[in-house]
């Protein structure tokens, strides 16, 4: 088995193809053009891929795992609800929402894939990206620090909304990124609402 | 002059097209079909607007204003702030969230429009929707009624996010829209928090 079929060689496929995706989008890029910048031959790719699409999703996929685990590391150590939820967010802020997430940059360009099958794929991400933050909510539920919503409602996918709002602020007015004192701020207004005690 | 060169035949110009980019996409429609759609020469359109892409931003203009518009009529009567809030997001929900918008829809499909220019558009767009709510939201700050937010913040960008992070989650679990319901828990959230007192 060559090296580039080895699992250690796809994982690098997936990378650098998520570079190119994310960098020109995902109709400038070809398999071609991956596989010249991995050094490898169309052949070696097809013989993880079955074509551009799947490769796409595989890399939709790679991108959110790394990023869920990544948050659930965040979080990990000894410290309060509170402070879990801000490190995870931190994670996130920094590495997905830089405007830089082949999960943001290209959902709206993937005009290859079906429709439905686009937003079913989305939505999938977008839950595994939610889950470690729902979960640690719905613990301080059950501790009696939060209190509960009614059923339909997500309240990680409320505190994300937060985030996504700030950011998108923060484009249209200075440009800047989003700092950790953002996220402090949002999971405080979260937490204990606008108004003046 | 024609009738079709009126200010009336301009606004149902827009009317017409915005209905076809919003059903089709912003790419699938030409100046051609919405011509016929509207039962006049190509030259009728051309007499009003430039181009394809000049069209689209009236469009994007005219709806962005209709619905500010509707969302300080929503808020005009007499109604303690919150309600004023409530009664602005629910008014926006109905009006443009519902995934129809070509606000939403067509921000990302409109690739023949230079990527920084489009931007700048968005962002103006979306400052006016956001105006009517942060006008109402300092208001309160000056009375003491919310606290105030540190500068380079926008706290009715944060109260939308949430909104948005509301209807993806929507979509993502059963397509169902948001109710105002929904809008009157968030706001509920914006001004008290979650946790349970």
């Amino acid at each position: 088995m060559p090296p580039q079929t080895s699992r250690i060689g796809k994982q690098r496929y997936l990378e650098i193809a998520e570079g190119l995706f994310t960098e020109r989008g995902y109709k400038s890029v070809s398999i071609r053009d991956i596989a010249q910048a991995c050094g490898v031959t169309n052949a070696a790719l097809y013989y993880h891929f079955e074509n551009k699409e799947a490769l796409f999703t595989e890399v939709l996929e790679n991108h959110a795992g790394r990023l869920s685990d990544h948050m659930r590391q965040a979080a990990a150590g000894e410290m309060d609800t509170q402070e879990q939820v801000i490190a995870m967010l931190t994670e996130y802020a920094t590495l997905a929402a830089h405007c830089r997430s082949p999960l943001f940059t290209l959902r709206h360009k993937s005009a290859g894939i079906d429709k439905e099958q686009a937003r079913q794929q989305h939505a999938n991400l977008v839950r595994g990206i939610l889950m470690p933050i729902e979960a640690t909510l719905n613990q301080a539920v059950e501790s009696g620090e939060l209190r509960p919503l009614p059923e339909g409602y997500s309240a990680a996918s409320l505190l994300l909304g937060m985030l996504h709002g700030m950011f998108q602020h923060r484009r249209m007015c200075c440009h800047e990124g989003v700092a950790p004192e953002d996220v402090r701020i949002i999971v405080d207004i979260f937490w204990n609402g606008m108004e003046e005690k």
